[in-house]
């Protein structure tokens, strides 16, 4: 059993997998950090692949297309668990995803990916009278808004809607609307304060009524937990792209 | 068409349903308040419940029996909307019902229905290392505690562990416990005050994360209409016992 | 005793008011809808002002220019609730508060009043290592993000930090920051759906821990109460620009 | 300088105050285990102590008289974060605090401290018809409900309303309540499962409206932190019992 190369392993999930792992008893064989280093006894990011059974890479949309390639050279499974991903970061997992197994989620916890069904399934049951708006909150040191999470949580909602989440999905709130809110659509809100490791809510809104769901993380422990038991997942599979829905069985 | 008769036609609820079925265009025939006295234009309860084609009970466990006696006795189908019911009241209902339609819920409204479902499925999914927790708020009048829907939402999630509420169910938090939490129980907390329709939530909580599946009453209102659409759909059905989930169709 | 004349008559806040003078045993004069129709015995606004010992005026901020020179002209106290004020409305308020009695506020119930001292209590105790947010629901046909409200509850954190709002307030969350958050900022969330009569938070988050001050309304009635409880105490003072502050006294 | 001695050094509270003195710069002596044992290079407790500037306690209850008796011998200040205590516990801290400086507190944080000003004073401002209620969430191995820090909360509540918890304070609300909630009285509800670290709530809630003053901490961290921050601040006090307040100047 080779071990679990860390891509972006000075950053803080980078410690937390490196922790995962060692709770896990799954070796490290070390990491890429954000300036391109390599961790670990090898001579460069090939070797450290090469001597890698999967990589987990928790780094930053810029770095991905660099990773991806390292995963491809070395036909090795990759784990991304990178968030703030834009249309072409996508395209490049989707084309990584033709030569490698890759696994991209942007919440790796079991509790978040259960909640995607139960979204998917109140949008479905509740007619357009329910409004729908996703509500999350994350430390100070968040770059993007809305989380990636909140995001999945708007696809499921979308999805259970029979609909697309880029046709739903509604980012300016702020400001004056007179006609009021549009019936359909799915609002964001992003809180940003301290170190708050992820809260999210998926609120479903009607008259004289709501059903609020929702997700507390604790610690990062949990992502990085959930990223180092779809390593080991993933390790095996064929070629393709996969995500924690099909790791979990949900 | 006849119209509805309200049993507890002068309590908070009865006055909310009143103007319920005004809103959906459904005659009231009148009712029968706490002290027995019969409202409406009708020498007795007996020619009341003639004179109606659904009856709905919102009054109080002590009257329950005497309440369903009264639409046995004229042969019409009752909804019951009291809480606080205990086995006798439930027992009292299930040979109604076999004399008449019944349609029994602690909570007549959409959203909570629906929730019921979410809960029994996230209860299926997540192991017992998830612990469950019931929490309610109701205004400062309510007599029971726990509240008839945080029990309905606790069988909910007892059913998607296989097993039943009366096995599960802990209502002595409050104390010493020296052996901490017991595992695979559910746990229940009441809160009272102010005028609060009614708040739920169900919590699942493990090492790391908590799913928080919640539901906010903003008023009477709702358990008004799901009531007056419950009692509209049972108007024709075979005799029998009957829930909110029939109604729905969850 | 003269009784209150309501701008605004026919909105929902119009209602909820003459129901709350009714409650209160206050007698309405009549009003003004939002096409100018005037409501009551009355031949025009002027006489409608004559017959009434102050005004209330919840409508919309375009009207709100003709409501303040009503009162002006006719030497009438009046209480102004609209929301969605911009500078030159405040200005215009300002310009009315030399000849009459003028109470303006966002929000006219206890419960939000008190919390801004809390808030403000908060703030000043804290220091910049906890981030500010605020948060706040309201219903589907609300126009303006954030309310009204939550621009109040962030003065009063702005105060405690010995500052001023417009220096300190964030509203453009959504996006990529780079940087992170900014220091001693004050971010800005607003959620809009089904008939949510207004929800309130206001967080400070610091690295492991956070506080939460919140207020919940249940519905309209209590915003009504209020005002109808500031029209009596306004109807005796001296020409000046008054706050709900000075009504209960906090 | 000499350090930091921790009775119930192998408990969880006792790892994290071993980090949180690390983090601090301040040395560890050593610590008393569960069982009694002497850990570092110290003959027996009396010795540990002598070698201590300060100790802190977060033990069990049954422990406390044994480790005050060694704080007194040695004449060193302690600080008591053990929670579940009785008022014997009380008396037995009274006692040493004529010998030595003792600090204690159910909860060391500093925004539960805060947190307790602002509920006196919302509780000194709202009338008896703001129905007062806590809310508390912990881990699944707390042994005692409500928390220690529930109760302080409470506490300042009762002493914004001018009386003594021990009047006001109802623990049984589980079961049937005839008359409703009584007026004036403040209640508990406790949610038990996962890891929570501990949130909590106060709620003030009135006809149509609530307010609500919650706290949540992410992890002990906090409370080592508190705690460290505590014993330095004791170590050059005089004999008395003090409480947090007094360290952070609230």
């Amino acid at each position: 059993m080779k071990g679990i190369g860390i891509l972006g392993v000075t950053g803080r999930m980078g410690h937390a997998i490196g922790n995962a792992a060692a709770e896990a008893g799954i070796p490290v064989t070390g990491g890429i950090d954000r300036k391109g280093g390599v961790h670990g006894d090898h001579a460069d990011a090939a070797a450290l692949a090469a001597a890698s059974s999967v990589l987990i890479d928790f780094s930053a949309p810029a770095a991905l297309e660099r990773h991806l390639r390292i995963a491809v050279d070395a036909e090795r499974p990759i784990v991304v668990g990178t968030t703030g991903l834009k249309p072409e970061h996508h395209a490049a997992i989707d084309e990584a995803a033709r030569h490698v197994a890759v696994l991209q989620s942007a919440n790796t916890s079991l509790g978040v990916n259960l909640l995607r069904g139960l979204v998917e399934q109140a949008a479905a049951r509740l007619g357009p009278d329910w409004d729908i708006e996703v509500l999350e909150m994350h430390h100070r040191d968040k770059v993007d808004a809305p989380s990636g999470t909140a995001l999945l949580l708007a696809q499921s909602a979308a999805k259970g809607r029979g609909s697309m989440l880029k046709e739903l999905a509604r980012f300016d709130r702020m400001g004056d609307h007179p006609e009021g809110r549009e019936e359909g659509t799915i609002g964001f809100a992003s809180l940003r304060g301290g170190s708050v490791a992820g809260d999210h809510m998926v609120i479903f809104a009607t008259e004289g009524e709501r059903i609020e769901l929702g997700h507390r993380a604790e610690s990062r422990v949990i992502f990085a937990r959930g990223a180092v038991q779809a390593a080991l997942w993933l390790r095996d599979k064929p070629v393709g792209r996969y995500t924690m829905q099909d790791v979990l069985g949900l």
